[in-house]
């Protein structure tokens, strides 16, 4: 398709069909490609390049809160699989398994990691003796798969490139404090680099992970009004040790069984990106996470001067920021339009007029405010322009969540707010009881996100039953 | 077993038993751990910093040679491993089948990447039409997954990391250039970093890639005198072109098959560098891969002022190199033991004698070098010693190399040598036949490991049957 290049006008709009714009995006920004193998996609250059300065970001950030890279095997033996009772049930049907190796049949089925809780298990049982031997803190960045039905690529599909953090603690007291901290670090991450706004919360006991005591999640709001899921972090007590039989010898000497978390955040974040500051023109990056910050387009290339001064000024802008020079013989409408496909924050444009003028054309690509800048101010305006892009977008993602945010008191009212309204939060007071969590859902269609660490009253009563309430909760439709 | 904290003599001598020392230390300097998975391993945090450490100069130079990094499935359906004959004969064997997702057997199989050559050449297919659209420069980091009857931890493993390079040009000419060009990356990255000394070479007909028109690799010898192959870029001629049916049209509009290479060096390296350098201490890591470059250990730390200076020693190193300080209550005999075992290159002691003096007592690892520095200086000359310590290993490599190579004319004098002086690289003349080749590794024991890129001629005729000889071989004892 290169040479017959996608134009601007190929991409549904968002408004006529949001599904399909996603999709075109997707494809049309060079982020994916379909495969042959079902569910599975191929990550291209730039769809990748966006995960890996994802990666850098929040691998510092876990290596300054004391986490320490490994890597565990992939397969999974199905007895291990099966030593925590709840844990299973949640993954084994969602699992690949291994049946032959080469033309030999094996003698136990392997699956193929879902999520590596029981190998951690294992190795900590294998490593740990005593109370010096603790904490545990352990990350790593590998591929899980878990066998889908339906698949949509970066927000559901059956492989998905995620890390998983495993962390292992004397004391329930310092796990809980690890679930919330690597939740925070998650959030901060969204606000600082992805410019999503979440809410911090957790999990009703309905839509815990499987085998966790509680699960805390970030849930954010795209462009339609859907939630999603943007990261969770688990804290699983003690539970796995009783059934891993992980012990150590406290300081006094006594056997004690320690307590773990763990956390992860996926390839599915470049899908809330995506959703969060995507325009009918293609892709919006927040600068942070872009692989080419700046694109510099020459204007009359063939003139004299001009491929100089581009090259010149890539030099000069490398120093402070990913920057990229497009002297291809397409068309600069062709060149426009490419860049904005793929969500580059920054265009600056430079002709003979410019160098005349010791200037050149910077064009912001969220909102196409254009600047006239001095070359000799270039590399102080665009960290400038690339922050206030960055909050920018963070702010227009702010104010639609809070357009879309509903607070309701009754099912009546909900269901009247989404009919005639769209899809968004609903706020909305509940009881604690499952029964009404799964009678808000069947009634309204929205499902319970989260139960926000921020609480409000909106009422005193459940929103469904009417008895005291005991939480404010976000519901919505979920990706 | 952290409190009970192995001792040093508890390492078998590499001269007594060198499979079991090799084992000792992968499992006492903490590199990984055994799992219930056979054949697969936990990588611990300190294996993983080195393999990172790997990544982080071979990921900068695969960027500067113009690659880019994606990502492919971990599956390939069956029938897409049979398009091209050679290469299924070659992986069928030995790849893991998944029959299985959840509870419903799939249509058709799908084995657990061996290689990815057959998912770049779907891939290619889907996006390369015309010349414009290459070359493609592709690599990926992931882990691959062969079934091997006997394993052992990093040099032969039923997973392991990779990388794989995939390449695809519209001319032969190109493709090979970027085969060798690799292949030379390599050699340098294991000079450069790794201070191993490579012969850089081709392997013979027998011995290539499946699927492969030309195969070349580089080979290190161990310690034992074994070969090891570090690393192999392949070329592939238009073969998987044609098998695919990737076509472009040229600059005259004319379909024509494109070129392929692909290239990958592993985790087996981390086995290179313990076989290369170290001794019957542990571990000797080369600086530029090294997790901890320099370690600070306290003397005499509970009198005043000495964990201070310490901390603020670890301060100020920290700006030119990988630095940690370890404070804990071990013994210093414990602490000169457990740094020796995981190879630090430069232990660092610092007493209250010491900090009167204005001096610190620095430690070489490779060869227990002692010598007294001004704090004044450390900056300066840290660096200094850990060249020196990179350059001395790589000699020391070099020189073990040089005394266990053996020029050989005729197949008895391979069999006395052998006999006499143990495993080396033995260099013979070579007709070009299979049947010789064979006949080598019968008679003598040794197989061919490259035809080296440097000829030299020690006789005109053949080692084995004595017809003209066509190459200088490197012949030894395989990893």
């Amino acid at each position: 398709m290169a040479d017959t290049k996608k134009m601007v006008d190929e991409i549904t709009s968002m408004e006529e069909d949001f599904a399909q714009w996603y999709t075109d995006i997707v494809r049309k920004a060079e982020l994916i490609s379909y495969t042959s193998v079902k569910g599975c996609m191929v990550i291209r250059p730039y769809g990748y390049a966006i995960w890996e300065n994802m990666q850098k970001i929040l691998d510092t950030a876990f290596k300054k809160t004391g986490h320490e890279n490994v890597c565990m095997p992939m397969f999974i033996p199905e007895s291990l699989l099966q030593k925590e009772k709840d844990h299973v049930e949640g993954f084994a049907p969602e699992v690949a398994w291994i049946t032959h190796g080469g033309n030999e049949k094996l003698e136990e089925r392997l699956c193929v990691r879902p999520t590596s809780e029981t190998l951690f298990c294992e190795h900590y049982a294998n490593i740990i003796q005593s109370y010096r031997d603790l904490p545990k803190l352990y990350n790593q960045w590998v591929s899980v798969v878990r066998w889908e039905k339906t698949t949509r690529p970066f927000l559901r599909s059956r492989e998905f490139l995620w890390q998983e953090g495993h962390t292992i603690h004397a004391t329930a007291k310092e796990a809980i404090e690890e679930t919330e901290r690597m939740l925070h670090v998650y959030a901060d991450f969204c606000r600082d680099a992805l410019a999503i706004p979440v809410v911090e919360g957790r999990k009703t006991e309905s839509d815990k992970f499987a085998g966790a005591e509680a699960t805390y999640a970030i849930e954010a709001l795209m462009h339609d009004g859907k939630a999603l899921q943007a990261g969770t972090s688990h804290y699983f007590g003690d539970g796995f040790a009783r059934a891993f039989d992980i012990q150590f010898a406290d300081k006094e000497n006594k056997k004690a069984y320690p307590h773990q978390t763990s956390w992860g955040v996926t390839t599915r974040l470049i899908g809330a990106v995506i959703m969060t500051h995507g325009d009918n023109n293609g892709l919006v990056l927040p600068p942070a996470i872009a692989p080419v910050q700046v694109v510099i387009l020459p204007i009359a290339a063939h003139k004299p001067g001009v491929l100089e001064k581009a090259n010149e000024l890539k030099e000069k802008i490398a120093e402070i920021a990913r920057v990229k020079l497009d002297d291809s013989e397409q068309s600069a409408g062709w060149k426009f339009a490419e860049y904005e496909m793929k969500g580059v924050p920054l265009r600056l444009e430079i002709g003979p007029r410019d160098i005349e003028n010791n200037s050149c054309v910077l064009v912001r690509r969220d909102n196409r405010e254009k600047q006239v800048v001095s070359l000799d101010k270039l590399n102080e305006v665009i960290p400038q322009l690339l922050q206030e892009i960055h909050d920018s977008l963070y702010q227009k993602a702010l104010e639609n969540r809070a357009n879309r945010t509903y607070p309701c008191t009754s099912l009546e009212e909900i269901v009247q707010v989404l009919s005639e309204k769209g899809d968004g939060f609903i706020e909305a007071m509940w009881c604690g009881e499952e029964a009404c969590e799964d009678k808000v859902k069947e009634v309204t269609g929205v499902s319970s996100r989260c139960i926000p660490f921020e609480q409000k009253t909106l009422s005193d009563t459940c929103v469904c039953c009417g008895k005291p309430a005991k939480h404010l909760v976000y519901w919505g439709k979920a990706y």
